[in-house]
């Protein structure tokens, strides 16, 4: 076993996988900590935050701090999501100390200045445009409204543009130090690393962080319901879906399981179906989203005005069929499915720095394979079969669609289609 | 070197590089066609190809064919390009057999049944719609066209509506008879692979290939102008170009480098003065494609209305300084850069095997990392700056937008600033 876990006194968690054959390592600081740790007053703050960091710290500015890891031919990229925030460097292996030092730099150092800020926030307010002009991210964002309506899990993580325009550098910092502490972080690197060097540098660099701070954010509600936006858009973008299982849920792996098998490749039902048996779609897939106390089943698709009609009332079909037909053939494919994928991104180092990350802020420590893939082989047919019930039948539909969707099934048929 | 080529009787080209290390491997079929070997007829041809290549054989319908790669967890794709179409597989290493049956057969016993081109044909139209749905995408179909008016290197990939619908199963059998030949086609995997058994594989499935079919396509004649398409999307959405540099010419990589100079990550010179400064665009980049005989030079960017009259003369002033003022400290940064990502990408086997495929087909041969470097280290700041004279002074300016487009500088006002 390759991987190696060392917690620091603040709580902090340093996580190395070492592939010695490599030239290269990816490493990176992941916080348990995205849009649904704001307030409503912060709206968009998590992602202001992520950017705001390579703005500049006490010794660097923003182009010291490019040009130090584009210098060496490395590359620094940043994510926020719904309840993390990423910040990664992927470099040779002779720069694995020079890419700590800046990450620890710029997670402790950073001076959030007012000029800067200024600047930053007309970026986003650009960014928030160009996610609007893509219906197939606009859609998305419009489905998580519907289902965690007046919740800050349903809001977008970009923010608006009056909420960010609103932050200011103390806005930032309270955030800051509510969130980026010990017991929700996590170092990672995977690739050609030292262990122990990583240890000496996370504790060097971050002795001064405070262990804990703010509670979990309010508890998740799923209630779904529906955003429809007409417009002239050639496709009509829809996003179909219920509330899924969180990640620590005993349903967690039977609904992984059944996203495959509905719509997880070629061989899938609604593939199968909706494009290789009727030609009404070019993309339709279906997907599993879990958070940490819920979790989102969906189905997304796009298709032409002359087909609008006809799509949903397909897709329903095959998720109803699902709940009595899904045989052992199609559950072990997906199984075979998850194994492999897991073999090859193993052979990613940002891929594993990845998920050993995502392991323990989940689950709280590294997970080995061949746990995953013992846990994903006890799903049977019968029990996802039964999942689909739970989920498709017992609860309420979440539906956003973006284009010529006038003539959508309306809420009401859409509901009755799937229980009878 | 764990390099190793084989060329076949009929002209095919076999290329393993064995990683012993790994668990998996990524086999590969590319075929030196693509959109600009179409005749005006065939617009889109290359495409509807690729698509019906998964919808049976004389012994696998399309659902054997999804299952026959999906039970042993591995995966299928394939993508067309202007001037090359690929077949790929990603599988666990004891399924590279079943992987190149399934490529082989695929490519060599597809029957074009009538009634799956009915539904692909449908399939695609809706492709179509959500490529025109997508403005990033869009502006670069009217980029490219024009780039190249009335050329087939100036059409779009996936062709008209009409242009689809009018193919027959005998007009794709007779574009994949002159194109699908010995001489334009080599299978290539990179990982855990066994290259005398692939050798053995592609002479027993192939020897039928004809080794020659069509010449090479017309001449590709750079013309440039510009396409406006005034919609209400949030951002205006523009592409702007010169003639690049074809993959053999003699400044090929001068201009990738002046590309990564200009608009290649964080330190870039202008996401550095767009972005960092004046925070005008959330995205702007440079970009430098080669075809084989001529080459875009290009920079992308979106910005929001109020802000559309500023962004082009600061790119465009850029561009120009460019040509004065490139340092050898920015030239050795992308040099850097260029070595760090050709040693990172060989840690991927879809990657390596990606890579030298396409050497193959610009170069004849797979290229060696360190002959890259050495050329890519002979060039000097002096000759990016040449390069960018030639091309920024006395090229004519190509230009597509979408969006809120109206106050955009006017094309001679974009070509004067330039000159001055």
């Amino acid at each position: 076993m390759s991987v190696r876990s060392t917690t620091l006194d603040n709580g902090m968690t340093v996580i190395t996988d070492d592939m010695p054959h490599l030239e290269s390592a990816s490493l990176g600081i992941w916080v348990k900590a995205g849009s649904r740790s704001e307030t409503e007053a912060e709206h968009g703050i998590s992602h202001v935050l992520e950017h705001m960091a390579f703005k500049g710290t006490r010794t660097r500015n923003a182009l010291d701090i490019a040009e130090a890891i584009e210098n060496v031919g490395g590359d620094l990229n940043a994510a926020t999501s719904v309840e993390h925030t990423g910040y990664f460097a992927r470099v040779l292996k002779e720069d694995v100390p020079l890419a700590g030092d800046i990450l620890s730099d710029i997670l402790q150092n950073s001076l959030f200045e007012q000029s800067e800020l200024d600047r930053e926030q007309q970026v986003i307010v650009q960014e928030i445009g160009a996610a609007r002009d893509n219906p197939d991210d606009h859609v998305f964002d419009l489905f998580q409204q519907a289902a965690y309506p007046d919740q800050p899990i349903g809001r977008t993580i970009l923010g608006t543009v009056d909420s960010v325009k609103s932050f200011t550098p103390d806005t930032i910092r309270d955030y800051m130090e509510r969130n980026y502490v010990g017991n929700q972080m996590v170092v990672c690197a995977a690739g050609n690393v030292d262990h122990n060097a990583l240890v000496d540098t996370a504790n060097d660099r971050f002795h001064g962080l405070k262990a804990t701070g703010a509670p979990a954010p309010e508890k998740a509600k799923y209630v779904g319901g529906e955003h429809r936006l007409l417009s002239d858009h050639e496709q009509a973008h829809i996003v179909l879906g219920f509330e899924g299982r969180a990640y620590n849920s005993d349903g967690f792996y039977a609904a992984q399981i059944l996203a495959s098998v509905l719509g997880g490749g070629m061989s899938s039902r609604l593939f199968q179906e909706v494009r290789e048996k009727r030609g009404l779609c070019y993309s339709v897939y279906a997907f599993h989203w879990a958070f940490a106390d819920s979790g989102i089943f969906g189905v997304a698709a796009s298709t032409g005005e002359a087909e609008v009609t006809d799509l949903l009332p397909v897709v329903l079909d095959e998720l109803r069929k699902a709940t009595e037909t899904i045989t052992d053939e199609e559950v072990v494919r997906v199984r075979n499915q998850i194994r492999a994928g897991l073999l090859m991104s193993l052979e990613s180092p940002s891929s594993r720095a990845g998920q050993l990350a995502r392991q323990q802020i989940l689950w709280g420590r590294p997970i080995p394979l061949q746990e995953t893939v013992d846990r994903i082989n006890r799903i049977t047919a019968d029990r996802v079969k039964q999942i689909a019930r739970t989920i498709f039948e017992t609860g309420s539909v979440s539906l956003a669609g973006i284009g010529p969707v006038a003539k959508l099934p309306d809420y009401a048929a859409i509901t009755s289609r799937l229980k009878n």
